[in-house]
């Protein structure tokens, strides 16, 4: 247990099969002062750094470390250069940074998560400088580069949505273990979490991010729903169809129940109106769709 | 420790000098199915009661006890006879309800807190059934009820909000604990929580939400801040001239701090534009306003 | 809505009747280094002034403001010079620091949170200064202090327990809303929060807290249940007994329900085996014994 | 967006690439009722299927899904007759129950959370029935299974360490971004993440959890570090040297910074004694060491 000692001179149980080490949670505010309005953007940062650093691990040789507050400043330092228009040209940014900047980095992750502030409407008109949270809703990005490419994922998370028509669940599976009645008409309430690939160098990232959220938004208010997943299904169908840039998008959605609270014994009537609703447990449906 | 026996029989050390007990977390869907549109409430309910309850904390006899399991069917069973047009008066109607059906009840507390859900908005036309989460933001009321009266709070949590120009903070005390700077320009970020007390009996609670939610979001936008306290104080007198049911209301503003990153060890400028954005510490300030 | 000018000419609609501001989430960590040993201490400090502050709200005039910057700054320099022995004692110096070197200062509030740590124990020996974190369980002080008084709370929050015998609940309200059947064996999940106050000017709050601990965890353990309020005033009695320093003590347990799983579906017998863990609703009980 | 009709007679823009759904959330309690003691086990259990759904996605045909409702009652029907001795066990039975039960089940993966209850200790002596929670420590384990293998996964998630002495960091790559100081003496804290898997069929999973977790906290305390790392790789050693049925141990370790408070400006020394505790930002390490 005396550390560097043994560990050079005897041999151990195991070998460093995998390491990887950065920062995670840099909060940025960045405000671009524009001559009629400001610009605001929120973002928290999370960077990996995988590469040489054995040593570190194995005997606490630290020169190849590039210190993890070196990283939070890197973040500081990059994002007033950048003009922070989305976060997925500033994560490319930031990973080519590190790749070109440290030779002992073999690959870099760049994670962002953007909180969404919408500008304050007042008598009709949109103001200069003043802005409005939109609370559990997250713009997302996650970048990852190595020495051969660069791969850019997007992302929206938390965006919560509930349907009181048009979603049915019938005719699953019905065996020894199987409570469920049969609905044509249930509530169907989720919270979406989505990324998508590109398949173009250069894509629009604000035009894929705003026909993505269109088509969630829409299909899953008008699609009628036999399950979430065929809703879901739908959504990745839509998105595809909308957004040419896109190559890939995996969808990943709660079904957050909404259970008809039982009325009978209250010699009530519960037309389909009263409901218990509840976080736990909730069914988790995924799926992936790529470009046919 | 024996229980019951020993208490009846010896001198204790000490007396029940206050006690209460109810339900919290009472989570409840309801939708009010119109021919044209759903009408969607999702609310969380807590009722706390005070009485002649001394006899189960003392001995464990439970026979003046309503228990808080059919305290959460109350809710659901009261919620399937009323509209749940406002929390404000399904609360007061189920105070009610305690102090009619049971004698041993002197005091009723009902907090609801009721999550916003907004209807997706496709083609420029709003959905008949299908909503977005407002996410952080709720609306809040609390109904204390007693054999002698009534009264009614009604509030918002969780507005979250900044502004990039119109925010300053100087003149302060300076003494030899003081090293914060004073700022002609700061970002001001909150979020707004805030409760009102009506004068009136029969008072228009929606049109009080709506007249606090809009003196809040555009006196937050529009006032020149030299502190924290002086745009709250703003904000109060705004509500109190724009909603005449209002008789006092409160705010709490926590200074959600975005902090200039140091840019000078890397000989770069901050020109007010990157910052680091902070949840803690937080400054919290308060302010009660009388109509007077 | 022009701030300061208007404020001071017109008649606004209200008065400011209550106000108070202050620096919530000051964290600090102090090390100790004794000879033999570290000692660690990790706390959470929030501070709330009153006092002589209207003009601030008023007009944006913060002469007499001390910044809640300088707030925080106070919490480190106090502890610098302060044994940190105990969370109650360094919160009664920094109220006495506020009123002795601000004038304007009328009342000071100061509630401090411990995380607890644990010395890691190996081969039998309480490590010198390697440490384990307790989770949830905090040791909790709040400090009000005037021109008048100071009145110290000292207090335990999260302290989860579970026992699986010797809690009965029946006898209770039987009517039309009712539908929990009686039960002479169930299971009592809580977390414990308890707050109390001293009769002493000088108490020892070190021995009052392991008092109260120990009176909790033995009278949870060895009582016979019959509600969670006997169980809670039986602790209240136990407490006041042990510990002659105090005048008076507040708990709040939660009845965090396990509910037995229905398997008669399954052709299965749950033996009082099988429950579903819930965190909501729950009930909350509440009771506050004084000194007889 | 007209949903079966479309979907099955035009070529749609995507195929499904990967689909999987389940439960999350089953959160259960289950007593043991021994003669002399009750044994507690509380866990939270996520299922989750991968097979021949692609019908439910593409037309919404259900009639292979297994309902998210019936695996949650699975959940309690399993343990009701499972022993529950320890997650791993139970999670390999849950896995062999879906593959056995449904052939359009291709895969199934389990995961459970264990909350850590433990006895209250009074006179010396382990109490039969009545434990307190150990609070953000959990046991968990993942246990996936396809028609060719199962591969069990255990771990630890949220120990919570402290050192205060024996940690150095310095050496690390000093650039225009680095401001950091080296140092010879800070504060090392943590709450460590492992997971392990093992190398032999039938492993005693109780006593590599028990192996794993003392190997944790003897090595924390007792290794001189001189990086998370390297602390991180020796506990990762000892583990495997200790605990024979391991071939693979991975380990995230946050390194939660505790900052010293510059005390300079108040003409006071900080002595290593007082520092700023903080959440974010955080260093974020990890490696997986494999028998070598």
């Amino acid at each position: 247990m005396s550390g560097s000692d043994q560990s050079t001179m005897t041999k151990r149980a195991g070998v460093l099969a995998k390491n990887a080490y950065g920062k995670s949670k840099v909060r940025l505010t960045k405000v671009t002062r524009l001559k009629d309005r400001h610009i605001l953007k929120e973002i928290s940062v999370a960077v990996q750094l995988q590469g040489d650093f054995a040593a570190t691990y194995d005997v606490g040789d630290n020169s190849q470390v590039v210190a993890t507050d070196s990283m939070k400043n890197t973040v500081y330092v990059l994002a007033s250069k950048h003009p922070l228009d989305t976060i997925e040209s500033f994560g490319v940014d930031m990973v080519d940074h590190y790749l070109k900047t440290y030779k002992q980095i073999s690959g870099v992750t760049v994670r962002i998560v953007e909180e969404l502030w919408h500008r304050i409407v007042h008598d009709g008109k949109a103001h200069a400088h003043s802005f409005y949270g939109a609370g559990a809703e997250k713009r997302v990005a996650e970048i990852e580069g190595t020495r051969q490419s660069v791969v850019v994922k997007s992302g929206i998370e938390g965006l919560k949505l509930v349907k009181t028509a048009g979603s049915e669940f019938w005719g699953f599976v019905r065996d020894e273990n199987t409570t469920l009645a049969d609905t044509k008409d249930r509530i169907f309430g989720t919270s979406v979490s989505v990324e998508w690939l590109y398949q173009n160098a250069r894509p629009d990232y604000q035009a894929a991010y705003d026909g993505v959220r269109n088509a969630i938004l829409e299909c899953f208010a008008s699609h009628h729903s036999l399950a979430v997943q065929h809703t879901m299904y739908e959504i990745g169908q839509l998105a595809l169809e909308r957004v040419p840039d896109i190559s890939e998008i995996s969808l990943v959605m709660p079904n957050e129940h909404r259970i008809p609270f039982n009325l009978q014994p209250f010699n009530l009537e519960n037309k389909n109106e009263i409901f218990v609703t509840t976080d736990e447990p909730y069914g988790l449906i995924s799926a992936t769709l790529k470009r046919s």
